[in-house]
């Protein structure tokens, strides 16, 4: 196995290192294994009747020579691969698997033999349009894909020791370096979809050549810079329009509105924002930048204070799949894709380390929970791109504002960004429950699991039993391989009003040692030691700032990190005319024959008396209501049943 | 003067039968005068610095040799020229002013030199693509410009009794039937836009020729026939894609996916649509054609009780300016063009005339109270293209999907259908106020005034002393010019629970005599009679059906006629945060410094306690409230003083 460079903040365990147990994530990663990574694999080979064709194998194979035609699909089509691949080597990570190993050396093999002889891969410009590479960062994805690729090579490169994969990226790497930065003859360009900077520093860290890291550093300094490069560049193509298609708001689309040091607000796409963000976070813990770290915490702060959906969704609009303005968070036009999701994730992740903060795991674990699991069927072979908060089928069906809003998840997309990400996403899983540094362990995620950790070279296994997310009771077995001093830090979950954590019995005055939302443990810890967390988990009743107009009077249902919805497959039609009172009672029951087993809520609620007795459009309000019973599912399990309304706004009265 | 051809049905009374003397319409119609007719002539010409041109004139001048130059503007220029000549006839009607007849006959001559030898008249056809006249009757709008010109001509040779105009009109009609018909070697065409089916009745009922009944009940038969016309005229053109801009629903957007008999939704575009309806009407009365007039009801009902803002707002959606599904009614997105609600005004009308029916005259008075009247600025001088019920500026800056959305009123428009609508509407609104047959005279509005009527050809006057809309109490004092038994039938508004009518003193048993909404009241009426009403006006807070899911839980405050809304300036912003209890006094009161006199609406309500104190996106809900007092305006009157928040549906608490 390859092993990674520090750069002195605490890193997250390696996939392998946790072992899932449970009844949630456990299986969840093994449909990952047994169906999402074949079943991907056959869309990738253009195998699944009905959906549209990825021709992303076929590609490799045209430009590898080993077979005849054209390009097809879209110009980041590799992408698609490459997040596949990455799905794999965090699979094979965990759970070792010769044949689909053997089948990932293949790719490896038709990637090789796809790359140019000066190092250049992208099978789009290979096949199609040779002459125009590095013409146009603006649209073509090219850095885009290339990012992906080195993901996927550094991750493989980690599962199984392999260089090749990771030579191919190298050579690429040093081509792109060859051909951008501020020297003299080289383009002063930067991608139009971030993800190569968070790419370069993993392949930095795997390998320690600085120059992956200068480079990373130079995309994120460069960005924003006047003269717009893509206008530069626009104009050197002769391009009758330089603003291309995003117009007036274009520079922002692109987050090149502003150098990112200047950027206060997060504007624009919203995978390629919390890319860049998290590329900018890397490179700020890498070279000590505060300056760029500060821009972090700004954005940080306005994502996840200001523009994100209750599931963790952003990006509340489908122009431009785009962050608008704060608290602008319309749920029936909402697009919050799945990989904007996934995105806030991977940002999380990154500020959790330059600082352990419950703010950051809460946002992860809140968007993990809901917005990212909301985007993969329970069977594994359907998906959603864009995640709404409310649905009204029908008039999905006939408005053109709506035209985003699917009311069933897909079997595949022409754009399928998503369902590979979320694959490597969950397939990588096990590195984000812990991460580790010299002087301990911080638990991030709580899950039925067994973790192989290491502290400052010395080993420790951490054993946690679980039913989390349904019930807040974790008991901890600590098993050093012999008696270590550190530090164990307990996240103490935003959502949670009322925790005790015992060590070995004996109650620990949380206030006394918890900073920042982590409850900081520090002692001789002796194989066996037990800690006892209890996180109360009542049903809350969320609301939502009162800038956000959509949810004025209206609660999300929340029971510890899932949020609620109803669906008209148990409470009927006309969802939006459910109102519930202040203060009925619900009921948190477990249902393990419904969606695989759920936790689901119960309660009254009220109805209009005679919804459809009475026809006239407007009359004066009488107060006729009759009483219902409702039951609520986790948001993330909507959709697996009949098609129908959705709703995770309820009205309270 | 001229007069009119009668089908038999009770007739609106002529423009200049009733003259206004009350504080509301009055001055409304001194304005269009005063200011409008002046100000948007200056507009046609070009004057206005700072606005779109129009090229409405310029175009004319060309046409007619007397200027040099190309087409301007869009392709139905002619049509904003046409509106506000009709809105220059009907006020010659009432107001004569032979400067203005003098200015009007000018430009007449100035069309009669710009028609052809064979009387075809359209200028953008004449000057930049004479030869592909009648060639696309899908997208084109020659017939719809044909049909405002009709109507005006018809107008200005009842105001005027002069029939130049109007036998320039009868000579392109004779060339229109001469090209359109299902006789052989003409074409099966109607017009994209509806407009000249309801004029060639118009036309028909000044002159008497029955051609122009023919072709109206050809255009309105033809309609929606398969093949399709406007795919066979587009593959006659050659057009690589026969289908157009609005693709898929494309025969819907233009009400031509069925014969209209068929047609049980009100679809597509909604100004076409409704146009369409009121051309339909006018067919079904003079032709006796029942199941035409039926196929109005069931229009007419599906539009009134399904589609409909609370405003007489119609056509829910920015895409094609269209209806979309019932109870679809968004109200930040809403278009609800001005125009929709003036034709919806023109189809109530027809309606009313087919049948005695308090349903029909209380939709008139919705749309033009509030969803009319909300298209013009106090001053005259700016419009409203698209009428919200809820408007947060920041956002309608931001967001792609409310592009569409003005947050201040325009001073003209490239597309400026809906100011000279407006215009032609006001200046005609005499003609709302009664309707006369043989039997008796209906009363459809009330408003301080004097009408000079005739019934079965005997003289009455009628005067209404009230104070309507901001008080229920109307004096009518019946003058004939001698003893006359007929009937008085006097609409009692759906919005008025309680009401009174008494004749010259006693009382009238109202239950005993209202049919459908209307008082009908025979007696032998004698010069002095006095009739006095009251209708009960509280304020009503209103609640929509609960189809309509985004008024779930909110109340729409109305008074009399009068719909209400709050507006940033009187109420903070964040109006959405506002909720009303259920049985919080509120208490209307007539404001004369104002908005130019309203009744206002004032009361008691709720808003979060410290909305931005506490900065968390979301959190567990608190009762944490504070009273605020509100105050609501006219719907119509918002965004007349500084521009900000407006919201017509209030939650409810």
């Amino acid at each position: 196995m390859g092993t990674l460079r520090s750069d002195g903040y605490p890193a997250p365990v390696p996939v392998q290192a946790v072992e899932f147990q449970d009844d949630f994530w456990a299986k969840r990663i093994q449909l990952i294994r047994d169906v999402v990574l074949p079943y991907q694999w056959d869309a990738l080979n253009d195998d699944i009747p009905g959906v549209a064709p990825s021709h992303a194998i076929q590609n490799f194979l045209i430009a590898a020579g080993e077979a005849e035609g054209s390009f097809g699909g879209l110009v980041f089509q590799d992408s698609d691969l490459a997040k596949w691949l990455e799905a794999v080597a965090y699979s094979l990570a965990a759970h070792p698997d010769p044949e689909l190993e053997e089948l990932a050396d293949q790719v490896i093999d038709l990637i090789e033999k796809a790359q140019r002889e000066d190092g250049y891969l992208n099978t789009y410009f290979i096949l199609a349009e040779p002459e125009k590479r590095w013409t146009n960062l603006r649209d073509w994805h090219e850095l885009y894909c290339a990012g992906h690729m080195m993901e996927a090579a550094v991750a493989y490169y980690e599962a199984t020791g392999k260089r090749r994969f990771l030579d191919v990226m190298c050579r690429f790497a040093d081509h792109i370096d060859s051909v951008f930065g501020t020297e003299p003859g080289k383009k002063r360009g930067y991608p139009g979809h971030p993800e190569i900077e968070l790419a370069l520093i993993k392949l930095y860290r795997a390998v320690g050549d600085e120059r992956y890291l200068k480079l990373s550093k130079y995309f994120i300094d460069e960005r924003g810079k006047q003269p717009y490069y893509f206008e530069e560049e626009a104009k050197e193509r002769g391009d009758r329009d330089i603003k291309g298609y995003w117009g007036k708001d274009r520079h922002a689309y692109y987050q090149a509105h502003l150098p990112v040091r200047e950027q206060k607000t997060a504007v624009g796409h919203a995978v390629r924002a919390l890319y860049l963000y998290s590329g900018m976070a890397d490179v700020a813990m890498e070279t000590g930048d505060e300056e760029l770290l500060k821009a972090c915490r700004t954005l940080w702060d306005n994502v996840t204070k200001k523009r994100m959906y209750v599931t963790g969704g952003v990006g509340s609009t489908a122009h431009g799949e785009a962050f608008t303005i704060d608290y602008d968070l319309p749920n029936d036009t909402a697009y919050a894709e799945t990989c904007a999701s996934i995105a806030l994730v991977f940002f999380a992740q990154r500020m959790l380390r330059t600082e352990l903060n419950g703010e950051y795991g809460d946002v992860l674990e809140r968007a993990l929970y809901n917005g990212v699991l909301s985007g993969i069927s329970l069977d594994g072979k359907k998906f959603f791109y864009v995640n709404p908060l409310e649905v009204w089928p029908e008039v999905c069906r006939h408005r053109n504002d709506l035209q985003h809003v699917k009311v069933t998840r897909q079997g595949w997309f022409g754009c399928a960004c998503c369902p590979p990400n979320i694959a490597r996403l969950l397939a990588s899983l096990g590195s984000y429950v812990y991460s580790a540094d010299s002087r301990g362990v911080y638990v991030h995620l709580y899950a039925g699991s067994t973790a192989k950790l290491q502290v400052g070279g010395r080993e420790l296994e951490i054993i946690q039993k679980t039913s989390y997310p349904w019930d807040g009771y974790i008991e901890i077995t600590v098993n050093p391989k012999e008696e270590l001093e550190c530090t164990l830090a307990f996240r103490i979950p935003g959502w949670c009003r009322q925790s005790s954590v015992k060590v070995n019995g004996r109650e620990i005055d949380l206030a006394a040692v918890t900073q920042k939302g982590y409850a900081r443990i520090s002692r001789t810890w002796k194989p066996g030691d037990k800690v006892e967390i209890d996180f109360s988990m009542p049903i809350e009743r969320m609301q939502a700032h009162p800038g956000v107009r959509e949810n004025a009077g209206k609660v999300a249902l929340q029971r510890g990190p899932i949020v609620y919805c109803l669906e008209e497959e148990d409470n009927g039609p006309n969802l939006s005319d459910i109102c519930l009172p202040r203060d009925s009672e619900l009921i948190a029951e477990f249902d393990k024959d419904l969606l695989g087993g759920v936790v689901v809520i119960k309660g009254s609620a009220f109805r209009s008396a005679d919804p459809f007795g009475d026809d006239r459009l407007y009359r004066p309000a009488e107060a006729g209501y009759r009483q219902v019973e409702i039951k609520a599912i986790p948001y993330s399990t909507w959709a697996n049943r009949s098609p129908g309304e959705m709703l995770v706004w309820i009205r309270q009265c």
